[in-house]
């Protein structure tokens, strides 16, 4: 179904010639002091795309490598490639609905990502946000756990999602985010346009997230434990937001 | 917070031991073709306590053994001790509700399985009925996921999931499986003591049970794939059937 594609390279032509081509890389990894020519042209690529850099020592490089041929420079490309906020407020508009987009802030489950993914696909999301940092990216396990949602379900990964928020604000959105000690879901008007803030697994949403949304909604929670499975909370809050767009 | 224990057992002594003491084992791997006394009374144990037997290869047991120590036997004990499906009744008539259980016919990702026990807890269902065969058990990884509901909402294992069903008609139950094809939830009445069945991962819920239920019902579905993820599907319902009961 899918095309899952390898996503670690190794050594310094293979890492460069992936800038190059204009592969989404989410990550590389430096060998930390290492300042020769190729390297430096790397680190300078990776900031030109805003890439995240690590600077790490050998012990860890090697852990890392497979091919154990990494020359001091690992990165991590995206299985897939990236769409923007723009490309999914398109698509609502093709589609003559009002967006409904959901915004994860810090899932870091590979398979809670994917599952969410293939949850926005199914709910009639038109498309999924993540942030650059301290998440998970489009990995070729997120894909899989996507279940082919991500050949339709347009994915952005934007630097900061606060500053995200205020955009689509503009554009006529109202936030919800999935917290505890909020609104119960069901006495919300979750109607119109949406944008949809899942927090992450276990610190829930940040509080300058938090901040910038205009309702907290609660699922009513009966149990002895604290929290839904995050992938979980995403889709009974999702369908809930269906429920009342009726179906 | 939960007590997680080592749940594969090496060797001839280990395995007699585990019978003995009265642990819930869910498989045992015997080498095919061993005939020894020993191993014959691990046989007759596990015949008697309904203990799934496979007969396997030398190869197979050493690729599974940890220890290289595992004399032609290896069981895979819980490490959860399973409840009853009365245990689960009783604690529905403790609390004064109409029963709610969720019935898993055939769940086999350990994160599915944790992840539907958290909600189970969290929505309010009393307990979660599993079968003896072709699904995962009370394992380490899925006491993990359960976030710590394993310490509060009973799991059954049963022999045969319809001859379950049928059992837990006379106690008054219905019965709703998760399929697709069938009512949209919203317009099923979900109150009332309720039986929720969800599908295997792959194949959904089997024709046997389905045909025990007494009604069918669908998440509306937007997207362009097939399905949600079982326990995102199983959150979606566990949390309608919560709207509907009035929280």
């Amino acid at each position: 179904m899918e095309e899952i594609r390898e996503n670690k390279i190794e050594g310094r032509n293979a890492v460069m010639e992936a800038f190059r081509s204009g592969r989404a890389v989410d990550k590389v990894f430096v060998l930390d002091g290492c300042q020769d020519g190729p390297v430096r042209s790397i680190v300078r690529e990776a900031k030109k795309h805003d890439t995240v850099l690590n600077f790490v020592s050998r012990e860890r490089l090697d852990r890392m490598s497979e091919t154990g041929k990494h020359q001091g420079v690992i990165a991590f490309a995206a299985s897939y490639d990236y769409s923007t906020v723009e490309d999914i407020l398109a698509l609502a508009k093709e589609k003559g609905e009002p967006p409904f987009i959901l915004l994860l802030d810090g899932i870091e489950d590979p398979h809670n990502l994917g599952a969410i993914i293939r949850t926005a696909n199914l709910a009639g999301a038109h498309g999924v946000v993540i942030p650059k940092r301290r998440a998970v990216g489009l990995t070729a396990t997120v894909a899989k756990a996507s279940a082919g949602a991500l050949n339709y379900t347009p994915v952005a990964k934007v630097t900061n999602l606060g500053q995200t928020i205020e955009e689509l604000k503009k554009e006529g959105l109202w936030f919800v985010c999935a917290d505890m000690g909020g609104t119960a879901m069901y006495d919300l008007d979750l109607k119109g346009p949406i944008g949809l803030v899942i927090g992450n697994e276990g610190e829930g949403v940040s509080h300058l997230v938090r901040e910038k949304c205009d309702f907290i909604a609660s699922i009513p929670m009966k149990g002895d434990i604290d929290s839904l499975n995050a992938s979980v909370a995403a889709g009974v809050l999702a369908f809930e937001i269906v429920r009342q767009r009726g179906c």
